[in-house]
């Protein structure tokens, strides 16, 4: 089925990363900052794009591992300078699956460029624009079998961004004649639900009310949510997935309730990734958690946690959807078969 | 026993709130803004109290119902003026049960002076102060006998700010030679936790480490967490507890992993609520949630909702302390026997 081209900017990740071939440069947008303030980035050198990472200038599981693959076109056209880039850009963040994808499989084209004569930057660029072309459809099969679970009239709860596949979910669920209410946590610290998610609700003309990471179970406690979905920053192959740090709490809430919980699984499980204890919880600075925006909210004399994720376990999840079809988590290895 | 005086401002409500007779006024500690700016606000009349209550001002079941009774003594001393401003303090918050003790038994020494023909503002006055210096003592006993819980080494989370009760837990644990590690929630949107709980800490030094409403499921999981103790706005005679919303899903998620759960109930259950279904969620103006420090974090074109509290049931509740002691949550209706 085709649908309306989807307004949302993050529908599109063209619309918000790109290597530009007369700057020689990638430009970003600046995640942290928009929609309150739309700024692009450009990052001219590899380290450039491996600050944009971590400081969440880019965020979310595949677009920064898009921006940093095609950051590897930056280095130095030698083995030694894109094996010490690649080390650097696989550095930034240690949970998501996709950068540890993309950035081996960008070197090693890059690599086989080099002997075999050709152009090892356009090497790398081809490979990671196909990515992101193949992220794009991903997205779109993922968000439409997502549409598809919905019901005329949900109230879905949703935690930080879910990204491309979320608002291909919500654009074909409206196009389906499905009315849906989407209900986003703010999520502190980064308050991505407040920002990316409610701001690409108000693109796609989606009835959108924020509430605080606090109230998710409340709101189920009466009868006010639904379905709860979200995206995992990497799925494995026995059913866990990882998510920005809240999503387990609401997780085990909705199960509690008899609330759906569905994860948005775009491309399937990490295949390298057998289960929980395979993957690694970013810790952030905690000094992120005593600010907002800039401006200190916390007193001081206090320290502060920062775990990006956590990570929630099969039997908390309802379903996991996926661009070939909805898994149940237990049986979310059949992605691969 | 006794212990030191307790350096926590919170931990002695005259320290927050009192009635001035030179200035015939109520002053109240601004809690909106304390302790990352100290400042008095001067309530003149009844209306200016009510509104001080409203807006947060001051908050907490106890210390705003401290407020209201003090500020009934502002009204004119005949029956109809402070029949009328009775109505208009008890119509500023539903759901804590403090405010509907106080303000209906200061009404009835006030009426009962007048017609005994003695002074009717003395009589408010007598009542309030009797009132806030037994919520001291019972606030010195329900910390001490939740001190008593405690164990060297304990890894505490709290939610909110669990007031005096709170404050007398950890000073006198502290004197028992026990050393807690105290994890409060930041506590969107008015971020109690990062303000009023960190200042506490921070003024009776005890180890805080701060968290954003997102992350205490994530903590248990990981074993970081050893008990977690809040407070209750109110609590029914059947075991339900109120409280600041947020407090329902960390209680599930202490379930679910074991921890166990101890509310500070001061003193006992409501004996006019016999279950949740008497209790009025407060919903307060959803814009709130938009705002941080009177700075915009939402985008244009989203509402918003704020359920001020939640409720808890018994089932997920370990102990209700109290300043006679602690109860199992189903049989808190023993307090009153």
């Amino acid at each position: 089925m085709s649908y309306p081209p989807n307004p949302a900017i993050l529908a599109d990740r063209f619309n918000t990363l790109r290597y530009d071939l007369d700057q020689d440069a990638v430009i970003l947008l600046n995640r942290a900052k928009y929609p309150l303030q739309t700024e692009f980035v450009t990052c001219e050198t590899v380290e450039d794009v491996a600050l944009a990472v971590e400081t969440m200038i880019v965020q979310g599981g595949p677009p920064l591992a898009y921006a940093a693959g095609l950051g590897l076109a930056l280095a130095e056209p030698t083995e030694p300078d894109y094996r010490a880039a690649a080390d650097r850009l696989l550095s930034t963040r240690p949970t998501a699956d996709d950068l540890h994808h993309i950035i081996p499989a960008a070197l090693e084209r890059a690599l086989a460029a080099l002997t075999a004569g050709s152009d090892p930057k356009n090497a790398i660029l081809d490979y990671a624009n196909g990515e992101i072309e193949r992220g794009n459809r991903v997205s779109q099969m993922c968000g439409q079998n997502a549409a598809d679970l919905l019901e005329d009239g949900d109230r879905v709860l949703t935690h930080c961004i879910a990204g491309a596949a979320l608002c291909w979910m919500l654009w074909i669920a409206k196009h389906q004649g499905k009315t849906i209410h989407l209900i986003p946590t703010e999520t502190r610290p980064y308050l991505q639900g407040a920002r990316l998610t409610a701001q690409s609700a108000v693109e796609m003309g989606i009835d959108c009310t924020l509430i605080t990471d606090g109230m998710p179970a409340h709101l189920m406690s009466q009868g006010m949510v639904d379905k709860f979905i979200c995206a995992a920053d990497r799925v494995t192959l026995d059913g866990h997935i990882t998510n920005k740090v809240g999503t387990l709490q609401i997780a085990i809430a909705a199960q509690y309730h008899g609330v759906p919980f569905y994860v948005l699984g775009y491309d399937g499980p990490d295949p390298h990734t057998e289960s929980a204890d395979g993957i690694e919880i970013e810790w952030r600075d905690g000094r992120e958690v005593l600010y907002l925006a800039g401006q200190r909210t916390a007193v001081e004399g206090v320290n502060a946690l920062y775990p990006a994720f956590d990570i929630t376990p099969p039997h908390l999840i309802s379903g996991i959807v996926t661009d070939r079809g909805v898994f149940a988590a237990h049986l979310v290895r059949g992605y691969w078969k």
